[in-house]
């Protein structure tokens, strides 16, 4: 994410000049917005007396399913239907899918599906189960409300994604995250039709399964802290019940030092190993060298293939140091004997015996951008992490590529950031055969700074955006209206028990209490987001695993709606050249608001020592309502704008989005854009 | 819960007159109050070198719970400390039990400590690990902060409990429960002091636990709702490593549904049967007129025993209506065979040949108080719940007895309701050996209107005002000091994972948004709260298990913090004559913003469905507001009251408090006491 920060504003100006927004057809509060969709007249009204019906193929996981979209439609609606469905063709909602999809889920299923919603009835047609389950969240996505209660709009919709891969990384490895922590973060992926959880089982700070056959993989490696084999499979049942592959990844040959801890013999070094507690790129890797590590790899992989049925597996691949291998006498001769120009044919090597071992066990090779080579396996899927300019050499090379570079969860991008990334831009200049090998992409949600209280506020609900560049078509890009869908769909999400909505307050009420140092904090956060991911690394000294996850820039969320909100009211004062006075109206009381932070901050934090992390980004905005007033009176012809005055506003609001401690305010730009466009007295 | 709405009134001012207050010794913001605690003078200051050592016995239990409590201390001052305890006798906190306590805990355990706080460190003794445990609650209890940081206040506790037997129950049977949801119970319930899980796990509704003797019991009986046999063992070590035992109740012979849908052949009547959706008092009942019924009894109970290590066994035995063993002409004729005068007679037969199944097994019975009986076993524990006046009954019969009826939390009572009730009350005339036969108490969380999403809001905060009439010394007893104590100790009990404190808020971001319409519906509910059991069980027609528990009554919580603050608010006003304007002026506040909520909530129902259950709780609110209005005028003297004024002011609160559909209005009273305050012109 290397956006300067000055094209960062730039594009906003752009996207905001009045006249410019894109003219979006109706996409009611969908998310991701289907392929076709067309509004009919009328609506299908929902009371107690609405039923289902099966009229096509179905098994367990299709009834399972209408039993869960029941269940939250009543939940929702707060109307009890009959529990099971009904085998009735006159019931209100008739889901016909033609076949079961595939035995094991791949790339290759068939998602699509056609969804018709008529005041009388509605109509769902797939063909495969997995597309049913993909039209049952559009459904569950039309529910709206009037005075009289709740309905279905009349609606066309055809739909299919436009990639096959879209997925979720979850690092499990840093911070484990419980099972029940999966089982919601699945929930949510598919009500926005992820289908992959690419979860990070193994790396430097911890090894995350149970293995028999070497159980000191997970007695030594994990603190105690690892999914059992039946844990496992109930993940990946629960996830096949949502249409969701689960592809492991077993980092390997680099941050691997987990492995080590109960097994010093399969590293490169001399031992003996601890788990790691802090971040980072660490020496301890697997010894390529020896027959006896490919012997226990492939072990392994035999234990754990009957755990994860899905045809790929990850291999990691990345932040390889070569520390251990230089320093190693017998893999230098290994290096020399074998003719292997330095670490990365090395490497090369290590992932060709890798590769021969998971075709045995009928798996297919998925690695970091890192592995890839002239000599890697052409079977092998590269996920491009480093750039999007990673991808071009991929799909060039004749591999397949999945993208994540610009869809990092953990950098506290904003919702706009991701989605300003096509994961197929036409830019690249690829080939047709060329973009047809790129599979899709994958969120990334590494797990450095978050853990099991903090994750839902940090997928969600900027999830939803990348999920969307991922499933609708490219011409899908408006981002006033996604921010729209996004602000009802974050409330969707909640449904399946995500805690993001709640996050702040939760974190904030064991911090502050409940009293006015509370409002005082919301306020605060509303305005304010967490530093980012290099940010946080690099000024909370001496973090490491076991730092508490409780500070104020854990209970502050990502991208906080009021920033697009201030935005967007700056865009209607300019739009209407001021003539409605309730909008600057709304301005002033929102800068009186900010004013007012910095006393009542700097009060709370005399109660409650973790309220003092907000004392500097407070100060600040104090500095930018003062700047907002000058502006808003300048743009309102009241006061003459200079150039002397621009210069200090800016210089002042130049320092004021932060870094301040581990906090960044939101609401810098909104501000700024007054300053800009103030008429200038020449 | 018989207590007269005038009687409420009358204590509520009486409770309030100012100068009536009772003196109360310091009590820090500990929850329940400690037999002796004396303050010392100064602070040991934590900071991230805090240090535990164990100096006497210690185990695995006590290790544990060393780590839990500092990962609880860590993460509410977002301190890194060393994770594991250190054997250093310099350590800041010493812990020193003298031995483990019973290797099957039971009511006779002692779970006394001693803490002492100085500047410098601080000296937890205890005769067992129990005692330890319940030390360290009040340690992490004493925890306090100044513009300095954390600290721990110089202290000297010497705590031991009133009563042995200290529980909640917690209804699976009419709703499921998840084990999540059990665990986090637990750790509230550990906060708190409490020391006995009653686990009510069969009803006519459910039958949860998984035999695998008889498995259509959870086969048939509980739509696959039930916990497995390892859950069951899981849950009793969490509770026991929290010094909490788990009694288990199967209800029998009445309350038995569930287990005759898979075993028909075990009832009194012909059947079939099916699990019961609604709610109340059902014909099914075990037969006890056959030999087979008590062979099932002992191998199920053999079964379970090796589940359950608690010395207790809770057989149910309430509410048996008798109509299937009338209905039954083998019945009758044992009945008259055996010379049974009626049911009664024969569901003491049923208890003497199931006690000596228990005794076999090596439990002893509870049951609850319609089990008491000339013939009942003098072992057998009787639990009363249909009112205090059965519990002299049991103790002079020789029993033991635990009361129940004053503490039912799906009654809807404040915490004033509940902490008004004395367990053990002068004014039973106990001898001190009938006394000494009362182990204790228990609250009780009966299921039919709660479920896994609004269970925590309606045990806590409330639990801990029962919770302290168990553990502390009779003559706590100030409601004031309650309630401020209750605030924190219902914040720190979101630490452990209980969702209270956000409780509202999350289902109104499901109900309403999150746009304007949720402020108005937070509002609302910050005045409003359920009605009580009987009222919904009364105007809920047609409510069901399935019935989903996602209305506004489900977003609201009893005894929201605003009933106690309003009543405090007008207490100050009178306490000081008027003299202080801003207290009269917080009240115009507060009347203003009740005046606009009915039309917002109007406008929200509008938008919103599930809102339009707010519009009658509203519209009086908003007559509330005005006799408030009226009635500050004439307590300032700006208008004259008259006894027509009031004779209206009275009628128009009469009628506010509700039920107004499903909610009813908590800030009635302190208006009311203003209109009878108010001076009247003679």
């Amino acid at each position: 994410m290397a956006r300067s920060f000055v094209l960062g504003i730039l594009l906003t100006l752009i996207a905001f000049r009045p006249g410019t927004r894109q003219s979006v057809p109706s996409t009611l509060n969908l998310m991701p917005v289907p392929r076709v969709l067309s509004l009919g007249e009328g609506r299908l009204r929902l009371d107690s007396s609405f039923t289902v019906a099966l009229t096509g193929y179905h098994d367990a996981r299709l009834g399972r399913a209408v039993v869960r979209v029941m269940d939250r439609l009543s939940r929702r609606t707060a109307l009890t239907f009959s529990p099971s469905p009904v085998p009735d063709s006159s019931a209100h909602l008739v889901i016909a899918a033609a076949a079961a999809g595939q035995a094991i889920q791949t790339e290759t299923e068939d998602e699509s599906y056609t969804l018709d919603v008529e005041p009388a009835r509605a109509a769902l047609t797939a063909p495969t189960v997995v597309g049913a389950l993909r039209g049952l969240e559009t459904l569950l996505q039309l529910v709206a409300s009037d005075s009289a209660g709740f309905y279905l709009p009349a609606v066309h919709v055809e739909d299919a994604p436009r990639f096959p891969w879209r997925g979720l990384l979850v690092d499990a490895g840093r911070h484990f995250e419980p099972v029940e922590v999966i089982e919601r973060t699945l929930d949510g992926m598919a009500e926005v039709k992820l289908n992959v959880l690419h979860w990070h089982l193994s790396d430097d700070q911890g090894f995350r399964v149970e293995s028999l056959r070497y159980p000191l993989l997970q007695g030594k490696g994990s603190d105690g802290l690892f999914y059992t084999q039946a844990q496992i499979r109930a993940v990946v049942a629960y996830a096949r019940d949502r249409g969701i592959r689960v592809v492991p990844e077993f980092d390997m040959p680099g941050h691997a030092t987990s492995w080590f801890v109960g097994y010093p013999r399969y590293a490169s070094g001399t031992g003996p190993y601890a788990i790691v507690r802090t971040w980072g790129v660490f020496d301890p890797t697997f010894d390529p060298t020896r027959e006896s590590v490919y012997l226990f790899i492939d072990r392994f992989i035999g234990e754990m293939a009957a755990l994860f049925p899905d045809p790929y597996w990850h291999i990691g691949g990345d932040e390889v140091n070569g520390v251990e291998w230089d320093a190693n006498p017998r893999i230098r001769a290994f290096r020399r004997l074998h003719h292997l120009a330095d670490n990365a044919a090395l490497q090369v090597y290590f992932n060709q015996r890798l590769s021969r071992i998971l075709t045995q066990h009928g798996k297919r090779m998925v690695g970091w951008d890192e592995i890839l080579n002239p000599d890697l396996p052409a079977t092998a899927v590269v996920q491009s992490w480093r750039g999007v300019e990673y991808l071009p050499a991929t799909v060039r090379s004749g591999h397949r590529a999945i993208l994540s570079a610009p869809y990092y969860l953990d950098h506290m991008d904003s919702a706009e950031d991701h989605y300003y990334f096509d994961p197929l831009p036409d830019t690249l200049g690829l080939s047709p055969e060329e973009a047809a090998r790129v599979l899709g992409g994958e969120a990334c949600m590494w797990g450095e700074h978050v853990g099991p209280e903090t994750i839902d506020s940090r997928i969600w609900p900027r999830l939803a955006a990348v999920a969307e560049k991922l499933w609708s078509p490219a011409s899908v890009r408006d981002v006033h209206d996604m921010y729209r869908r996004l602000a009802a769909t974050s409330l969707r999400l909640g449904e399946v028990g995500l805690r993001h909505q709640e996050h702040s307050a939760r974190l904030l009420h064991l911090e502050v209490g409940n009293g006015p140092d509370f409002q005082t904090m919301m306020a605060l956060l509303a305005v304010s987001q967490p530093v980012t991911f290099g940010q946080r690394n690099r000024m909370e000294e001496g973090m490491t695993q076991q730092t508490p996850l409780t500070r104020l820039v854990d209970a502050a969320r990502p991208d906080p709606p009021a920033r697009w909100a201030s935005l967007t009211l700056i865009e209607r004062l300019l739009a209407d050249s001021g003539r409605t006075p309730a909008i600057a109206d709304t301005l002033r009381a929102m800068f009186t608001a900010w004013r007012g932070l910095p006393a009542a901050v700097h009060a709370a934090a005399v109660r409650a020592p973790l309220a003092g992390d907000g004392v500097p980004v407070a100060d600040a905005l104090g500095r930018v309502a003062a700047v907002g007033f000058a502006a808003l009176d300048r743009v309102q012809g009241r006061t003459p704008a200079t150039v002397a005055w621009q210069d200090s506003a800016r210089a002042t609001l130049d320092s004021a989005t932060g870094p301040h401690g581990l906090l960044r305010l939101v609401v810098v730009d909104p501000v700024r854009w007054l300053v800009e466009v103030a008429p200038i007295r020449q």
